[in-house]
């Protein structure tokens, strides 16, 4: 279904202006399902907004697979490379290095998480390359960065160490809790690990559990870094080498599949980069889409650690709520569930399809829970997430107004 | 649209039995799109069925991307391994080493492509690894194997390879040209390149070009290679070392956009290989999608010339009937055509999608050449041209019959 027309209009939207991004060292080790617990536990954040002394307009924003805590605003540190993903993303900011947050279309003043209303918490995820601890953290065993030492992290991992952030912050709990992709699924981590604690969920482009299809991609994009010989079994820094090559190919499927096939063919179709004059290479792009690929693959590498990418991937693929927490059945895993649930959907994700967010819908439908689902008829694959803010507003504003 | 019912039940299907690759040296150089001419040219080749008096009843079969010139019966090479892709075909042979050909469904008694009929050629392609001049070839110029030096080539050029091979075997006309993926690239060039000698064409799960999404993956499995310091540039032959690691990931790349999402749900679903006991383990797979992929791209390495795999891809590619035959315009360049044409499409093929087939069909048309398309409703993705061998049979069989 498409989303009805929009009920309330958003208010002119402005920016939450610069910001910078702050720091967090958790008191107590974080237990993982691994078994394993790690300390000491840093985590990098950003606040917008203003916290209600009541402490009860909180919404804790969550990121996806290469995003981090500078979701809005303009970054204080001017060097700072946006993490948003996607062309039409990255083309409106007019190319890297801004310093716009990568979800700052929703994040602000009369926007669809508005903080003239909500204090809006941002956190670089557990394992993260962008100010939380992660691989490329110094491990206290060694002196070193844990590199492949780093114990293998799942989504709850995450959601536990972001609620140890939100102790120390003396918030306890959550008007709502968002994301999209990676993020969504943090979302609904959060209703089931912290059930009493969120009052809203909004999970954008998400899933319960990525189809094998996603699961064959991500093993790829692994596989593609650890074959790097650069990669040295994980322990590349401080060697002067990295496993650049690998993470550009990991990138650039990473990059197809966020994207739909018409997105891909309305942008480049099959355009040449000379005109009509092919130059018989095998080792130059002479398509227009292979030489972006290479320039996705070239600005990405720059900007983030090959072994984050590695534990991300792997947690978004062990993430599996029915698993997890019903013994196979998704309604017993959300069984627990007492906040409201928005989705929303894009009928060209073919990453995180529709599908995936309907399962969710009718499990809590069938549960009796309050939910959401709004399929979003968009073009632009996965990425509408990041792209389709107009759209997305008036909905999410609706939804967290009610 | 669905296929009728079997009109002409096919009858009792055989074997064409024990065969052997052979192998002919064309007597004058192949003019090349690229400008440069190739000499020697060596076209491994096998041949089922009779050849008429006559000469008539020649069809000559062309191969996809990993393909070769044994496309059906049992190898006399006990060694040679199959060509034949897919998880379905590969299962049915019982694995690989039993030198069953790649299409052995469809070719002899009584199959689609009928030898008590017709005497069926197969040729690997002009750039391949098996048996004819590629990149792996010694260079007359240097007495090394060409590597990179190899000339870049077309479809075209694959195709004039396979023209002047069928002059010296003194066969003029051909009752069809068929293949499937950038085999169907092949018969449909045929038909446009020397229109007065083919009286049909089966083109089956193809297109006039690739659309955009297809040349991505087709860079990025490229790249892969490329990356793979073991390419060296494409100079690893007699290094002791082969870019092995990047063929893999190229592998992996091609063989999930050759299935359907669909068909890895059903397959391998979200099975852990330990049952639902993670490991919690960045390098090991996990899933069996993830043990399965490794195993595709191990096995292919062993058969297959990284060399060949960039220079087959990078034709199919260039591949665009309408940018070389038609100013742009695919009705111009189909205006020559005199073959009929059979075109066959699987429902949830997305790489080489329904849609490409329908363009090609409605072209034809509209200039009031003899075409038909099928449409069949199938769920292995773009492998089902290897694997739905059963329900192309009476389609064929009825189409060339007529």
């Amino acid at each position: 279904m498409s989303q009805p027309a929009p009920a309330i209009p958003a208010s002119p939207a402005g920016s939450v202006g610069v910001v910078e991004t702050r720091h967090l060292d958790l008191p107590r080790p974080v237990q993982l399902d691994c078994g394993r617990e790690l300390h000491p536990v840093r985590v990098a954040y950003e606040t917008y907004g203003t916290l209600s002394p009541e402490r009860d307009n909180v919404i804790l924003v969550c990121h996806a697979l290469s995003g981090d805590a500078h979701a809005a605003g303009l970054s204080k540190a001017p060097a700072t490379e946006s993490a948003r993903d996607g062309f039409g993303a990255e083309e409106r900011d007019g190319g890297r290095g801004q310093g716009l947050g990568w979800w700052d279309g929703m994040i602000g003043p009369g926007k669809a998480f508005d903080t003239d209303r909500f204090f809006v918490v941002a956190t670089n995820l557990l394992g993260g390359c962008r100010g939380t601890t992660g691989p490329s953290s110094i491990d206290p065993a060694t002196g070193e960065p844990y590199g492949p030492d780093f114990p293998v992290i799942t989504v709850a991992d995450m959601v536990r160490t972001q609620r140890a952030f939100l102790d120390v912050l003396g918030i306890e709990r959550l008007a709502a809790v968002a994301g999209g992709s990676l993020g969504g699924m943090q979302a609904l981590e959060w209703a089931i690990l912290y059930p009493g604690q969120v009052d809203a969920v909004v999970a954008i482009a998400s899933t319960h559990a990525l189809h094998p299809q996603g699961v064959a991609w991500n093993a790829i994009a692994r596989d593609a870094i650890m074959r790097d010989p650069a990669w040295q079994g994980g322990r590349y820094h401080g060697t002067g080498r990295a496993p650049d090559a690998g993470m550009g190919v990991a990138r650039m499927v990473g990059h197809i599949t966020y994207l739909s096939a018409p997105a891909l063919d309305d942008k480049f179709g099959r355009r040449l980069q000379f005109a009509d004059d092919l130059r018989y290479t095998i080792t130059e792009p002479e398509f227009e889409v292979e030489s972006y690929l290479r320039h996705q693959a070239a600005s990405f590498v720059k900007r983030f650690d090959a072994n984050t990418y590695l534990y991300t991937s792997r947690a978004l693929t062990y993430f599996d709520l029915a698993r997890q927490h019903g013994g196979g059945s998704l309604a017993r895993a959300l069984e627990g569930v007492s906040a409201r649930t928005l989705l929303i959907a894009f009928s060209s994700d073919w990453l995180y399809p529709p599908s995936a967010s309907r399962e969710v819908e009718q499990a809590l439908r069938a549960l009796g829970k309050p939910v959401e689902l709004q399929v979003i008829d968009a073009p632009y694959g996965h990425d509408c997430f990041l792209l389709e803010e107009a759209r997305q507003t008036p909905i999410i504003r609706r939804f967290l107004a009610a």
